[in-house]
């Protein structure tokens, strides 16, 4: 089966704006066996918009456009699938009646070029549109299936969940569940080293790995003509073969930033956490208070982004930054330890090092990141070389460090 | 002139990768004064291939390809085009020799399959790639033409920029001159009624307004037949127009973030800030320190996201605390004069506010955000709400500090 999926806008043809909407649309038909066999991007000229959707139709079983719904002069979706079609577009009372409401429940008139919105291609089923004025269409010609979707994702979403993919599913040849697991303290290297052997040898099972600065994510696929069973049991295989492999390295299976792991495991424990950071300037405790209901046990972040900063507010010694200078093992250790006693938390993370682009020495080069952990009765440092621009090197930094006390958390949890 | 870009992968076709490429053709495309008619992403499928290339090299004028000219048996490509060409493939001895060297460089000899990169379209030109092994081509039939590039960025970009986009330029019908302005402090309703009666009555020139959380865009766009000085002109006239009109509103015309031209605007003047932070957690402090150079000026950020940290590290008084609440003109007032006073900076800036998803009351709801400056002599403090999720909260918090103290920076400069 051939599915096209075009995004119509001619937005979508400037170097500003790009189609999301279809890696969604990618995901949910996934998830229903369906893969996508062309995407095209067109604008409202239309001859192009003519040109896209004969050929769309000649060529493919399930057509899904999206966008060009609205009530300007631009948006020609409707006419021109109507066009192609030789169908006719036919007003309908009711659908005009739901427009108006939606405008007076805003305590608006409706403007007149949204009557336009009213006119549905003859034969076609109307999918109703919550939160907006375009309601979608549903059309079958022959074998083949059109669906004409509106453009804004918290629309589309919506339409879609509701009245598309129930309507696929009737039709769907067979089931597709899909996993993620992410990694972090290893390279890709190593992570294909450990599961070389995991690759699956069949086509209905698939494994991607996929490297980013700081995490590497396996990316695992099952399809089945039989049953959602089968397919979760594929997947399950599969992933316990790897999580046996690499064990504690992954830190989620199941969508987590690792911010929000070291948060579970903190709130598991009741324990609470201090920042006291230096190149990150700011990311680790941003990322930290990012999660919802984090100040129950962040509670407190210290950017020292000076020497006399570091001193002040984190008591770390002037004798020591003279002498091992502020990017080291023993200053990094002082900033760990003392904003937690400080704080008075259970824990302290530091980091110190040099983001770049300038400040690098031969000793001391850009990219070089001491992070430390204290807690009651200990601290671990780690001296870090990170490759990469500004950006990634304060990234991979507070992964580090988070990381260094999620498997402090994990191997406490253990021995208990 | 109809121009198609196709992007070739299955990869492409997946919830998890996007082309990319495009964005940057459409943005030197356009510089030549070309727009993009259609974008089509198609997989590895030879069925499917073929069926993309014959419709586009039968509609468009300039077909442009990336992707697929790798050594694998994935890559078909350069095939495809072949086929539908009715061309033979020819090997050339050249182009092996060069990738050869290539894999000798890196003290690697090269894997056999390799040889299939060295094979060309019978009458392509080739085009150089120093950045990897895939030769691109240059084809020209009848009054079309075809342009073969590799996937990679890092591949694909430099070959346009050596030996496309010249080639393209003794063609191009105009010249194109872009330009972003950047506001903040307006809501777009607002910037649409200051500027409504600039929008260009020509054809040759286009203004767009892009609206996101905490900044507007303005998006002017000209071209020309004539020169390049003219379209310069064309736009430096409308920009100045809405520059009289949107005043200190705008705070950078070249691009530039926010965070950016605050750290221009203390460096210049030798200024210091602090930062005081609440439900931003420490995005204030990681946007200041994501500009090089930043330590300068930039010399300690505090997120006390408990109260007790709030009056232990900010000296906040408790009775404050507790009479008006954390989130309050009081204590953000306190927060931002405190963190000043401790660091020793010229400025302070503090954000306290509820950033949700809970802790909303209906005297204090999510996204009711306050902020202040500080500076040797006073205080301002600001009230906001803010719509959107806990992300969106942040920035709109940290947007709203920075401009707070570009426009006092501002109004400083032209007093002077």
């Amino acid at each position: 089966m051939k599915i096209e999926v075009i995004a119509i806008g001619t937005e979508l043809l400037t170097p500003y704006f790009q189609d999301t909407n279809s890696l969604y649309l990618a995901q949910r038909l996934n998830d229903l066996g369906f893969e996508i066999s062309f995407k095209t991007i067109v604008g409202d000229n239309w001859e192009n918009l003519i040109f896209c959707i004969e050929k769309a139709i000649a060529f493919s079983d399930l057509v899904i456009a999206m966008g060009g719904l609205g009530p300007t002069d631009d948006d020609k979706t409707r006419e021109a699938f109507a066009e192609v079609l030789k169908k006719k577009l036919i007003f309908q009372e009711d659908i005009l009646k739901k427009i108006e409401e939606r405008f007076r429940r805003r305590g608006m008139v409706m403007p007149a070029a949204n009557r336009k919105q009213a006119y549905i291609i003859e034969g076609a089923e109307v999918l109703e549109n919550k939160n907006g004025t375009a309601p979608g269409l549903w059309l079958e010609t022959g074998k083949k299936k059109i669906v004409l979707l509106p453009g804004p994702p918290h629309e589309l979403r919506p339409m879609c969940e509701e009245s598309v993919w129930p309507r696929l599913k009737e039709i769907c040849l067979g089931f597709m569940a899909r996993k993620t697991i992410k990694i972090t303290g290893l390279t890709e290297s190593e992570v294909e080293g450990y599961i070389s052997d995991c690759y699956p040898k069949t086509k209905e099972l698939n494994l991607t790995i996929l490297a980013y600065p700081g995490q590497i994510e396996i990316h695992l696929a099952a399809c089945s003509t039989k049953s959602p069973v089968e397919v979760e049991e594929k997947i399950q295989n599969l992933e316990n073969k790897i999580l046996a492999r690499l064990k504690e390295n992954i830190f989620s299976t199941s969508g987590e930033e690792l911010e929000e792991v070291v948060g579970k495991l903190l709130r598991q424990r009741h324990e609470t956490l201090a920042a006291a950071e230096s190149c990150t300037g700011g990311l680790l405790s941003h990322r930290l208070t990012n999660i919802p209901g984090s100040s129950d046990y962040f509670l407190l972040g210290v950017t020292a982004y000076s020497n006399s900063a570091k001193n002040q507010w984190l008591g770390v010694p002037p004798e020591l930054l003279q002498k091992y200078g502020a990017v080291s093992a023993e200053v990094v250790q002082a900033m760990a330890s003392s904003v937690r006693e400080k704080a008075k938390t259970s824990f302290g993370l530091a980091i110190t090092g040099i983001a770049g682009p300038s400040g690098g020495t031969k000793e001391k080069p850009v990219g070089l990141v001491y992070t430390a952990l204290s807690w009651e009765g200990g601290v671990e440092v780690k001296k870090n070389i990170f490759l990469g621009k500004r950006d990634l090197i304060k990234f991979q930094s507070s992964q580090i460090a988070l990381d260094m006390l999620r498997r402090f958390l994990l191997h406490q949890q253990n021995k208990e």
